[in-house]
Order: C-alpha cells, then structure tokens, then sequence
C-alpha cells in the first residue's frame, strides 16, 4: 500500500427535504454572499431555483447567478461567471445541479483569489492553493463533484477536455435529496449511474499491490450500484433505490475508494475527447471506451479484471484471461440492461476519427498516460477502434 | 434509506514517516500550544514521545503534557488534563497513542470551553458545541477514534463506562504510520481488530430497510478485516497487512459505513460494563459478547445476521436461521483464530454475576437499549448467561 493523504471535509447533509437547510448551511460556513450557478433547465422549471432563491431572500443573505451552464461546461461560461464575481463581490459559489454546474463553480471559485488565467490550473501551469468556499444542492448523481476536488471544463476554441483537482475544492457542504433525481430521464440516470461505476473502475484497475481495503470498499460500491440501478431504471421514483445510487456516486468519487493506491484514469482521458469531438454525454461515452480499454488491458495485463470479474460479478473462473473476458461481458451486458450503449456505433458516431481523437487524447495527456497499462498515441487509437 | 448528516472532516496523513510531519499539520491547523495526552507504556519506549517531542521543539511549538493515559480510560484522568491545559493555557490537544489517549484527549478538548462538569457530555446533561482542535498520532488500530467524534470514559467511583460523540470532536488530523503498529503484542493487535469488526457490526445489524449501498461497504470491511487479520497475527512486521488494517479501523468508524441507517450498539454497552467491573481488554470483551448479542437475536431477527452469514462469510444456505447460525459460529471461529476468547470462561471470568451485568448496563443505558433487537435487564442477563 502507498503513502497517502485523504482529506474528506466535506459536510454531507442527505435526504427528503435537505435542500431547505441551503441558507442555514450557508450561514454555518460564513458564506455571506454566494455567487449561485446553474443550468437553463430542470433545475429551472422544477421550481427548485425559485425555492433556493427564497431561502437566501428570507435569511437576508444577498447573492448573485451566473445561469445557462451547458452539459461538459465550457470556458466561456467560467470566464462569464468570474467577471459576474468580481463585479458582485460574492464571497463564495453555490452550485444548484449536478456535475456540471459545481465543476463550474469550483472553477470560478478557484479562479477569484488567483492573478492569471484560471485556465492555468486545467493545463498544468498551476496549482490551487486557494480558493472561495463552494456549497452544492445536488440534483444529478453522477460526477461525484459533490463531494471531490476535482473539476473538468472543455475549452471552446480548442475542443480540450480537461480535469484538476485540489482538495480546497472539496464542497463545504453538500445537500443532497434523492427526490430532486426523480424527474431525470432514464438515458440520464443511466449515463450517470454508468460514471460514478467508471470512478470506481480508474480507482480499481491498479498494479499497486496489498490494497484490499480499498479493493473490498470499492467492491463493494460496484455490486451496490448493480443492485439499485435496474430499480431506479423500472421506477424512477422509487425514493430508496435513488438514495442507494446518490450516495453511491458520492463514495465512487470523493476518495474512500482511493487511499493508498496508484489510479489509471486513462479511459477519463479517452471519453474527454469522445466528449469533446462529438458532444456525447460524458457517461454514455465511459460505456463505450472502458469496455474498449478493459479489453485491450486484459490482452497484457488481466490479474486486477479477472479479480473484477470474480468478486463484481461473481464469476467462477480459475483462469484469468477468461474470468477477465467473461467480466468485461458482465459489464457490456449490465450496462445495456441499463440503457447504455457499448459501442461508438450506439452512440450515433458511425465514422469515428480515431487518428485525431488518439491524436488529442495524447496531446492533452501526455505521450504516455494511465497506470494499469501505458496507453501512447498507437495504444490509444487501438482501444478508439475496440469501441467502434 | 433515513435522513442523515455525514461530516468527515478529519485529514488522513498516512504511510511510512507520516508521524514526522506532526509540526506542520499542527501549524496548518493552527493549533499553537498543544497539550500532548499519551500513555505510560510503548510510545514512551519506542521512542516516539521523545520524537514528537522533539518535532515541535524544532518547529518552535511549545507544549505541555498529560502521561499515564491507562486502557478503558478514567475520569480521573480527564480532570487532571484539564488543570494542566488551564494552567498552561494550551489551545488545542494532540493524542499520541490509541483510543485511550484519543479519548482523553477528546474529553479535555470539550471540557475547556466549557462551564460545567465534563462528566455531563457522557451522561448526557449537555451536548458538545465547541472543543479545542484535537490532533492525533495513531499507535493501535482499534477503536477508530482518530476519525470519529466519540469518545468513550471510564468513571472510576461508580464503575460507569459511559461515551458520547459531536462532529466537532472529530480530529482535525490523524497521523498513521503502520510502521508504529508492529511492537503491538499479538492479542493487542487481536483485540483491536475485533474492536473495529464490532464497529462495523454495530452499525450492520439494523432494521432500516434498503440500505444496500452502506451494507455493501460495511461487508467489504469486514470481508478485508477477515483476510488481512491472518497475516499480522503471522508477521507481526507485514507492513501491508499492518496498513489494511489499520486503515480498517478507520473505515470501520468514520461514519463511512453508517448513512441512513439505525445502528445498534447493544453489544457495546454489553460489554462496556464487563470492562467496568472485571477490566477486561474492550476487544476481548466483544469478542465474547458479540456472538452471544448475535446467538439471542436470531431467535427473533435473524435476517440480518444471514445475510451477514452469506455475503461476508460466503455461507450457502437459504434458511435464514440455519445461515444466521453457522454465521454466528464463523464469526466464532474467525475470533478463535486469531487468538481472541469467546466466552468468559476463556477471558478469564470464572463467574461472572450476571445479575449485577444486568443491572448495570440498564441504570448506564436505559431500560431498553439497542435497535435490531431491543434488551432489557431481563434480556441483558440472559445475553451474558450466553456469554459465560
């Protein structure tokens, strides 16, 4: 087991109704004027905006909105967002949303207290030390930015996809009621239950030896998230079903399934470029490329899959070429019973460009990037063309 | 799945040498005069007091102490850290050693700001609302006190063991090296490992419904508990086994294992006055009283402890009382094998007075107790009858 830090911090406030508590968790921290950040729909015409704003209005706690935040959120609107700070002299961000709208927020929160560029900080010329506090009401269980430090914006002018993390950026506090994901078409709950399982597998997929408590946490989160999610998929609103998959996404991503172990992230680098080139939901596109990847690991390296395999899925296979193959299978299987597709083909690209897209995953990650095993531009377009 | 708040908080610095950093994170987290609370035994010889000593002297940071921290710690104790950290005017505390020292530490943290006598937090006159920052430096994986906020203390004039717990008791940073873990002697490391296995049980045995996602990490525990105990009991020096394990233990109490669900805690009281009264060690205690907790509640509620029964000890049967029994008799053998008793007999208790046990578990927790099944004087005695 590796050296580690994890640093949590995080209040979780969790269940019917939380999203009342916004002032008073606002208060709690010293938030004393938030910038709020959302999108332009659900949260909108569901009313939970208006409430969000009368909490604040009858705790007397003034507050500003950067609004209209897009699915794999753009530069532009970071940029928007920071001006709007700067000119309101917010003193914090609160993201009413999901993945979306905190890892905006984070962004501008980061970007206040810094002289260059926020950018800096996506593109490795920088780190964040500091940053303003950020709240969330969650409503999309899916990024996990609930509850990490981590934060992915695309830029517009380059089509780079690209993640930092810093655990200043961990959520202060984070209100979470299962009943605001209710009203979540299915292609959505199933592209976000598809990418709190894909934080899991980055995690698992290591050569890092002797780290079976991590293994067994993150083991277990998988076969929890395989039991609940045909539930919420047959009935949206089956409330203990979609609490099981909130606070599945939370633990997939805000560390326990971490400590003490090197992790992959190659397949995140991978569907970034899907997402960025063709504008594929991002966990629709984690269907696609991890099963891709899985296979083309396994060819070298199957040990960690085969154990997947085995303890996930409950496959009974000695050999671990087949108990990797017959995994890799569960999964695609599991993940179309959900909805997802599993090959670029189901996900409407029919000609994918896999030259440019092994092209730009290498620019924007190295030559060489990942763990469990080294993916270069050749390995990359490989595991592009597995998908297709 | 129920309502519920999760606020971590504590900072994890963990691995090889981690306890050399204990001046930085002190000063990170503003704590400028600490009142260092340790034990009379190992952390003394070992050369770690003397080390940590040092690091703050280095660093400019003045201290003062509080030595002879015993096992099932005293009030008596906690006053006399109290006199010290008012006459030296300390403002924050920092354990060096297990739960024994954390809990102490933790007990003089709440009392300095506070009024009136400590002794009200435990049985339950007031609430903790403010505390001195507490660090720690970890030396036993067992009671999981450096990620928790409870703390549990021994009043020495009336045989009561009595805890209590605030979010704002959680420490601040906790530094764990396994490294500092391999002098424990083999039932010391035995005990702690039962201690934690029984946190997690705790929790585990409820009835709130569909809380698949908490039971699933609570089962990886347990699961990596079972297969990484073997191994340090074989080495002592196993570095990896030693840092699963103790890791374990802080899993097994953080809270990680807990959201949404009604827990327990029957046991604990159980045997918290079979400490009071006989002194036995805490996880030597469990090791007794967990098993027969477990054998009188399947009579009535075996659901639970099947399914423990088959997911953590991997037991085929479909009958839920027959699976709850040879779960029980696992559990047993697991216990047994890793050097722990399982009855009083085997702890050195020849006779223990079943009654007095009876009576002072309901007069220290009420005249019903616990969730999954509810205990009584009447059932209490019975309980420890199955424990003899």
């Amino acid at each position: 087991m590796n050296n580690f830090v994890f640093f949590p911090a995080t209040k979780y406030v969790f269940g019917r109704g939380v999203e009342n508590k916004v002032a008073a968790e606002l208060s709690a921290f010293g938030m004393k004027k938030p910038l709020i950040v959302y999108g332009k729909g659900s949260v909108v015409r569901s009313g939970l905006l208006s409430r969000v704003r009368k909490s604040l209005e009858d705790a007397g706690i003034p507050y500003a909105e950067l609004s209209g935040v897009q699915p794999n959120p753009v530069d532009s609107k970071v940029y928007e967002g920071i001006d709007i700070a700067k000119r309101e002299g917010v003193d914090s961000v609160l993201a009413v949303g999901g993945g979306s709208a905190i890892d905006t927020a984070k962004a501008i929160a980061a970007a206040i207290p810094y002289d260059g560029d926020f950018w800096d900080f996506y593109c490795g010329k920088a780190r964040v030390e500091k940053a303003l506090p950020v709240g969330v009401v969650l409503t999309i269980p899916a990024a996990g930015s609930e509850g990490s430090g981590n934060t992915v914006i695309t830029r517009l002018d380059g089509l780079h996809k690209l993640g930092m993390g810093s655990d200043v950026l961990r959520p202060r506090f984070a209100l979470m009621n299962p009943e605001l994901t209710m009203t979540l078409p299915p292609y959505q709950t199933a592209a976000g239950i598809t990418d709190m399982f894909a934080h899991i597998m980055e995690r698992y997929f290591t050569n890092t030896p002797d780290v079976e408590i991590t293994d067994r946490v993150a083991e277990g989160v998988m076969k929890a998230i395989i039991n609940e999610a045909p539930k919420v998929i047959a009935d949206p609103a089956d409330y203990n079903a979609r609490a099981n998959i909130m606070w599945s996404g939370t633990l997939a991503h805000n560390g326990v399934c971490s400590g003490g172990r090197e992790e992959d992230w190659a397949t995140h680098g991978l569907e970034h470029e899907l997402s960025a080139v063709y504008d594929v939901t991002h966990g629709a596109g984690l269907a696609v490329m991890f099963p891709a990847w899985m296979t083309y690991a396994m060819q070298t390296n199957p040990g960690k899959i085969a154990q997947f395999a085995r303890r996930v899925f409950d496959i009974e296979e000695a050999d671990d070429a087949k108990a990797a193959a017959l995994g890799i299978e569960a999964l695609k299987k599991f993940l179309t019973s959900i909805g997802m597709p599993v090959t670029m083909r189901q996900l409407g690209i029919e000609n994918p460009d896999t030259a440019l897209l092994a092209g730009k995953v290498t620019e924007n990650k190295g030559e060489e990037f990942g763990n469990y095993i080294k993916v270069n531009r050749e390995v990359a377009e490989k595991i592009y063309n597995l998908a297709r």
